[in-house]
């Protein structure tokens, strides 16, 4: 098996969405720079979202702007319906991505829309970025279970997986939202997703509300799974998931698949840095 | 810019292919086999195609349905059609390939049809195996230059490119199929490919004719590019493209990639053996 892992940094989008505190843009565009140093092939840096939702979010664009592309870095941003694309195009994003959920109550909650119809929105968006040439990431959420609904069931990973990949998402990442999955959820809620995704396009995105996500991040290693989401100084939560604390960090997901003997490309002091920097952004 | 690289194995499928001798099945799974243990994420190992065409490849079932598949190892065969896709399915194949050409008259000397009818084949095979779970990969081959109509221009394989992302390829490979490509004609090419296809979508498929594959696997890695084909021991060349030597050796680009600091992930023992084993099959 191969010993090459990316870590996939999402802190500038998940981990700075969900500080209360408003961050200016050029603290923003900082780190981002900052990360692009790192040996990162992805950041996501943007949500173009209603910022009526998302107001730490509004300045996505101007984010994007402003900062200093690294080649061979893709910048990746959110975008839940066509609006949202157009904006990240205009804006020259690499990588869009749309975020469904496996849960019926967590959808509501967050993007409010049944799971069905939040689907059925994205189809076209994953069709016109692949058009133009981008690449799309599809996300679910509570793959192992919801805030408001509980256990969610392996197979409804695996269903709202698939029909993501089918659209034409190129990687899947599956997030433990609330943080209390166990090594062994991860290891069956992957097994039924293999069953329908090639494991070599689905990404783990573990919480560590609980303490768990590495040994998430270790189980999904011995499942085939490569990449794994992280923000940097673990900056994070989710507004629509009460009680879940962050990401997790970007420096201790290095630290681990490093002791592992894995090989992530990535450069300790740089991401050692970017942590304090993000941490240095909270409240 | 990561610094983790892979090398996908082509030799038991593109290498073996363009051995005129007879190769026994037991002696391809032995290869393959072998190459499972090296740390490769995907075996290229069948090629689903009419035995009218290519007798060589005409055990592709029975291949794989003798060898020990590794845990984390994706194996691969080549499907120009639907028919080929059954049998891929049947085979329990973990990705499929389509190969499409920047050349028309290349596509009519080795698929016999022109690039368009070749496009609209491709499609709903491509459809079809994403809906059964698998990955695609397209292949664009004569990036460069054809052995029968010369210079090919960089447009004209984004083209192909861009039309094989569309339909669901998650990976394309583009291949300089007479081996004649200098690095500043793959620089040209990769610019203008990139415009269509995000490069951590592309990989490189380069033929050591001339002795410049490693110069153009280097000048790749600046533009990004982080795949590489390549086929244990140089096997291969094709049957369609008169004076054509070999895939590039994947022993000498772990070699160099490794020179370059980059990480394969690679058991550099295995794949020494493996060249071997493969050199041992040549007639």
């Amino acid at each position: 098996m191969s010993r090459c892992v990316e870590i996939y940094e999402v802190g500038p989008r998940d981990g700075l969405q969900n500080e209360k505190r408003r961050i200016p843009v050029e603290d923003k565009v900082a780190l981002i720079d900052h990360l692009g140093r790192a040996g990162f092939r992805h950041i996501e840096v943007a949500s173009f979202v209603s910022p009526k939702w998302i107001p730490q979010m509004a300045d996505s664009g101007e984010v994007m702007k402003r900062i200093a592309r690294v080649e061979g870095v893709a910048y990746a941003a959110l975008t839940p319906n066509m609006r949202g694309l157009e904006s990240a195009i205009s804006a020259q994003a690499d990588e869009v991505a749309v975020f469904g959920s496996a849960s019926e109550g967590f959808s509501k909650a967050n993007i409010n829309s049944s799971v069905d119809e939040s689907l059925k929105r994205f189809s076209p968006v994953v069709a016109a970025a692949v058009d133009a040439g981008m690449s799309v990431r599809g996300y679910v959420s509570c793959v192992v279970s919801c805030p408001y609904e509980g256990p969610v069931e392996p197979k409804q990973v695996a269903r709202i997986a698939e029909r993501l990949y089918q659209m034409g998402c190129r990687e899947i990442s599956l997030g433990d939202t609330t943080g209390r999955a166990l090594p062994e959820n991860i290891a069956k809620m992957l097994d039924a997703v293999a069953e329908r995704v090639p494991v070599d396009q689905l990404a783990g995105h573990y919480h560590d509300t609980t303490g768990r996500a590495l040994e998430n991040v270790e189980v999904s290693l011995e499942k085939g799974v490569r990449v794994f989401d992280a923000a940097a100084g673990g900056l994070g939560g989710c507004p629509y998931a009460p009680g879940a604390s962050g990401n997790v960090a970007t420096e201790a997901v290095n630290d681990r698949l490093t002791a592992l003997g894995y090989e992530t490309g990535l450069n300790r002091d740089v991401i050692a840095k970017a942590a304090l920097m993000a941490r240095a952004m909270r409240a």
